[in-house]
């Protein structure tokens, strides 16, 4: 009970602060008193601060304005991409205090060296971060494939050529907790937890594969072995081109980075950024190929529309990136195969960086969620 | 905070019952005085009875085993099918004390003489249920089509040829409370509380129409406007025949009833009976199209395998019955195009009677959520 009122403050204070005392009180439904005492432990275990006086004029006697610490936990989220590697540290605020990020190699990669890699810069950023008198309280790690629920194994990443690797034996030891999820959900988490966005959404979203997340009422949707959300291997093209996941006229061979690349003669390498100056460049065949695409998008999220009706469906990550001639043609493929009301379909502002963040924030809110049990670990 | 405890002990007896007022406490976690007197109030408004001294052996002193009354409120289920109406009356039990069909020709048809139709047969079925000392305290009516979310509108069901038909000012005005909810929905709602079935599944109903329904954690997934759910428009051919619901190549063109019948020369109104058995004497050419309509079936299902990641998928209504020739084409066409694992497919063992049955529990888990509500008003 004294843990859940914990965390009562702190996420009242994360959403609404700062806060007095009193104010809190209100929010949560408890005396002053008792939020007294627990505004004093946060406070002794670094996750509030006290700000200084509130201005006059509030309702009650002043009292001091309360915030989460800017010194105290962080939340330090990593992804592997297919061709870099990435790392930030998050302060309870959900201020990004530390970035870190390399160029790689990992298609058909060998798991050892891409996570020793990884580990090497999780510690330089974890490092950084202590400079900044900030504490590492766990780590979350973004990839670009299928984890089985609740655990730390990569099922299948096929862009990384992975099967069935445990990635956490591999992650730094001395971090008190260490997480491993899809990418695409924990961009649908930044979607929630930083783009405000409200709780019944898909997120799609791109890097090399396409991925998605569904959410309902807030939470993410995981599906009974945790793969919920793999839009790139919907059938668009029942009998169409076979796809490395064993299926057929998978959206990813028509919508994917690779396929769209190889429809302009460029190669596996040259990746996003390429396309997208190509295009913005008024380059014909690019723009044709990503019409293409977005029109291959518009017929799997017909289908998304059609079993899932959700309010929005955003696109993040490289598709956000490319939307601007991807999303005309979505939206139109939609606009005449479906006769009813359905969601917006939006760009996430968050851009590539979303599943980095969603996995740095999705320890801060373990932080938020748990503040006993995650702090427990010595600095 | 007394609706909800009243609430609590129902739903205990409901999911345990025969129990003693000491069993009721343990479960609830209240004290014996306590659930002694919120058993009295629910004694007193017929929803609960005395069924004599528990047998001695069990724990504690021996006390009078409650039950759910089959003499109190029940709930009306309806239907709305394409060549039929139906409706029945469930009591607290779950039981099906009175049902009444008629066979009708609702394709097509005026809003107006169908719904007096089912007026008049619903109050013959409540007449019934009087004189069976039952009092029915609500009705809901499963309609082949699209709902608007919370609303008794009828936003489009193509089968019948209604376009934004409000069915509630038509049924009768004696009843307590009315609902209108799409055919899949009730029927998934059906396979919850009546089928045992856990609470993660996609439930696949055609009634002409393919419709599904999604639970998550128990609950249906509704949709921002509350049209998810509608798997028979998503695209297996994206190039395809001409939908009427305005898209192109939905599964409904491939698997749905009029598709069958149509690729084997019997007329619209032959429907579902005629084709199971043509089925069952070995017709080669009914058995080909129903191996193409699972074969359709598998195709859209795959996507949603991939988006949702279901425990399972349960084929309910007029699948059911199909079953035998759907299913082994439809797990064909699953299982060469997902090489992960996913949830079942399986058969409902409510057959047809899924939605209608549906209905009628929805009103008595209505009763169940809120006793005083649902039974102040008059008998």
């Amino acid at each position: 009970m004294r843990q859940r009122n914990l965390s009562l403050v702190l996420h009242a204070v994360a959403a609404h602060g700062p806060l007095s005392r009193a104010d809190v009180a209100v929010r949560i439904g408890l005396t002053r008193a008792a939020v007294s005492t627990l505004v004093d432990e946060l406070t002794r275990a670094g996750l509030l601060v006290e700000l200084g006086r509130t201005r006059p004029g509030t309702v009650g006697r002043p009292g001091t304005a309360l915030a989460l610490s800017d010194s105290g936990p962080a939340g330090l989220g990593a992804e592997i991409g297919v061709d870099f590697l990435a790392v930030c540290a998050v302060d309870l605020r959900g201020r990004v205090r530390v970035r870190a990020e390399v160029a790689a190699v990992n298609r058909d990669s060998d798991p050892g060296p891409v996570l020793a890699r990884l580990t090497a810069l999780v510690r330089r950023v974890a490092a950084q971060a202590r400079q900044e008198n900030l504490r590492p309280s766990g780590l979350a790690v973004a990839v670009p494939g299928l984890v089985a629920r609740g655990s730390t194994t990569v099922v299948r990443a096929p862009n990384l050529g992975w099967e069935g690797v445990d990635v956490g034996p591999a992650l730094p030891e001395e971090l008190p907790a260490v997480a491993v999820d899809n990418e695409a959900n924990l961009g649908a988490l930044a979607e929630l937890w930083v783009g405000g966005r409200p709780g019944d959404f898909v997120h799609v979203s791109a890097e090399i594969g396409i991925g998605a997340a569904v959410v309902v009422d807030g939470s993410l949707l995981r599906g009974a072995h945790g793969f919920a959300g793999e839009l790139g291997h919907v059938p668009v093209h029942p009998d169409g081109r076979p796809c490395p996941c064993g299926g057929r006229g998978c959206l990813e061979q028509y919508a994917g980075e690779e396929a769209v690349l190889r429809a302009v003669g460029m190669t596996a390498g040259q990746g996003i950024p390429a396309l997208r100056q190509r295009a913005a460049d008024g380059d014909v065949a690019v723009r044709r190929a990503l019409r293409g695409a977005g029109a291959a998008l518009g017929t799997a999220l017909t289908g998304v529309v059609h079993l899932l009706d959700p309010r929005a469906i955003v696109l993040g990550g490289a598709l956000a990136e490319l939307s601007p001639w991807l999303l005309p043609a979505a939206e139109r493929e939609l606009g005449r195969r479906i006769a009813r009301p359905y969601g917006e379909l939006a760009v996430s502002r968050l851009g590539a960086d979303g599943p980095l963040l969603g996995a740095a924030h999705s320890v801060v809110q373990g932080v938020l969620d748990d503040p006993i049990g995650r702090t427990a670990a010595p600095a």
